[in-house]
């Protein structure tokens, strides 16, 4: 799915802001780079900085010259959109983006661009109006306009949940092996043995409980204790008992 | 409830991105910057290039020496970490982790932490083990490392989609008044009394530690204790090292 899913900058004016966008992308396995007429050479030391590591999705970007020849064979355009525009445009956010995907991916021969404007000014009227929808993605309204990488970054982020959820969906969900937890048995004898050490060295006395064990309860059941850790802390409870039990 | 989430970055090397995280941040209505050990002038022109109207975020700064001055006060930390370490820790996606944020944040005294570790290197071992938990943001396997200030774009991005879908729910949510968490500061010094304890009764030997401390972090920040709670449990060390302290 994510192989089918374009990226696309328009008159991009920073080298710097393609090498993070290549960077981005290629974090998110995204591979597909588009350019339209950018405004900067493609290609320069800056580039290949802030890509760290990922300059090949830049040399193996289309540069064309326009968003028509960027798009033509897209089943879906989505236009990176920062306000609202005179004429309301199906809007939405990055979140519902990625969900769709799934579905809008299903058929091999789907194929998806994701459009961003320039540094400045964005996407035109023309250039959005190109696009099925609209992306906006929610930000301080004060301080609105991400950086141009940044902004890659978030949607292309979202496209991989989508992704890693459709994977969790229909594979085999593989669970790291866990340590196995302490059985309720366990956990008795290991409060029995807490209670006892605390008798001994004096701190509680069942006589006036103070719902001391109670509490004591409640946070070590809280954590869900592994038959290790508990292994652990009885240990702690026979060293401590050794100490008590050298006074009598 | 976004302006007490604390944004802390350990050992950064290039003020381009300590400008690209306050952009980040400033764009998803983040404020509070604290910078640990920079190894780079925090404030150059690099700063304000990238920050692009948002150096006040830089200025308004903290930058203390140790992890332990920047999140001091807060009742959770979240270190942000790439690879699963030799002990796995609890480990959250992004958005997991936003989704916990109202939670987490819904008493006034609350204050959360998420912690971004050195480009090269991220965060120490012993830097991520006092963290609660670790987020991990699901990235290309062949290319896992993101760009520091893209990292804190995606966190904070979740961190604000969690706000606004709680604005959206709306509502005065009721939320059952809990004990106080306890902060980090109270936390590190349990532990410091923790360890103390188990050398005395001869349980711990600092020299061969075999990931014992570790372990005992691991269990007791997974419970997230009450302050009530630690004050039960320093007090049974108290009880602990003066039967150890009576055979000197």
């Amino acid at each position: 799915m994510l192989e089918r899913i374009r990226i696309v900058l328009i008159g991009t004016s920073h080298p710097g802001n393609i090498g993070g966008t290549a960077r981005a992308m290629h974090n998110m396995g995204l591979s597909d780079l588009a350019l339209v007429a950018p405004r900067c050479e493609p290609l320069t030391a800056d580039t290949v900085s802030r890509a760290s590591g990922a300059d090949h999705i830049v040399h193996g970007a289309h540069t064309v010259e326009t968003l028509e020849q960027a798009v033509g064979d897209c089943t879906l355009a989505v236009g990176a959109s920062a306000r609202s525009r005179t004429l309301p445009w199906p809007m939405i956010t990055p979140r519902a983006l990625g969900e769709q995907l799934p579905a809008e991916l299903a058929s091999p021969a789907a194929r998806v661009a994701l459009v961003f404007g320039r540094e400045d000014s964005g996407l035109t009227n023309a250039e959005l109006q190109r696009c099925h929808a609209h992306v906006h993605i929610p930000t301080n309204p004060d301080f609105s306009s991400l950086n141009l990488a940044a902004a890659v970054q978030v949607v292309a982020y979202e496209c991989r949940q989508a992704w890693l959820g459709q994977q969790v969906a229909s594979g085999p969900a593989e669970m790291p092996a866990a340590e196995p937890l302490a059985s309720h048995r366990e956990l008795e004898h290991y409060f029995a043995h807490l209670e006892r050490t605390l008798v001994a060295i004096g701190f509680h006395d069942p006589a006036t409980p103070r719902q001391l064990m109670a509490r004591l309860r409640r946070f070590t059941l809280r954590a869900r204790p592994e038959r290790m850790e508990l292994n652990i802390l009885r240990g702690i409870l026979t060293a401590t008992e050794q100490q008590a039990e050298r006074h009598k």
